[in-house]
């Protein structure tokens, strides 16, 4: 049953704050990297390449946690748990060059390789936690 | 099979970066949180308190991931995998003292509450990777 994200969060994800992301590999063990991310006033939205570990990791296991310090006091956090809803080429490349745009200030995302693909990874929150 | 921390990773994790730590929940799904972090020239160290939910995650199940960005340079990051060698009371506010100086630049950790046991959490890598 999801959660409404609360505004502590919302906020927290409209700074350029990283989320650090965390699946579950094959083997059960937990993987673990920062991404940019943004939100779409229900969902946290991440951005991946369709061949990434973490996206593999969420096509097979839904179950998501993410830890978001706020980039200008490291002491307040939020770790939002949640499982992918979505995960859709729809919007890939749409979602890249706005998070290029947020974190860069680029129009267009400069790290596209040839024969990426881009998803979008909609995860809706189940329990919010953190501290600050 | 433990693998030696790259010099990278030594240095990450000598700044005063945070490592954003993922452990597996009982119910399999993910738990992560940003800590203060250390290391012994082999294992990546943290401290915590006994009844966090990361401490029982790791004593049901020792299989952790750490994500530590350079805070001078958010793009350059590493992800250490690994398992938990050892959970132990000893040393365990000299280490939440250690890590107080280091962060906060106080000698004594000014965060203790009544009844807090304070553990060091051992960690062994078995794989790194990362970025920049």
């Amino acid at each position: 049953m999801g959660i409404p994200l609360s505004d502590k969060a919302k906020s927290i994800i409209e700074d350029k704050s990283f989320a650090h992301v965390a699946t579950i590999n094959a083997d059960g063990s937990p993987q673990v990297s920062p991404v940019w991310v943004e939100h779409d006033g229900t969902h946290v939205i991440l951005n991946s390449e369709k061949k990434r570990l973490k996206v593999r990791n969420l096509e097979r296991n839904p179950a998501v946690s993410v830890s978001i310090q706020n980039p200008a006091d490291s002491y307040q956090y939020v770790e939002i748990r949640g499982k992918v809803v979505e995960i859709t080429t729809e919007g890939g490349f749409e979602g890249i060059d706005r998070l290029g745009k947020k974190y860069m200030g680029v129009d267009k995302y400069p790290g596209n390789q040839p024969g990426d693909v881009r998803v979008q990874i909609k995860i809706e929150p189940t329990r919010i936690t953190g501290m600050g």
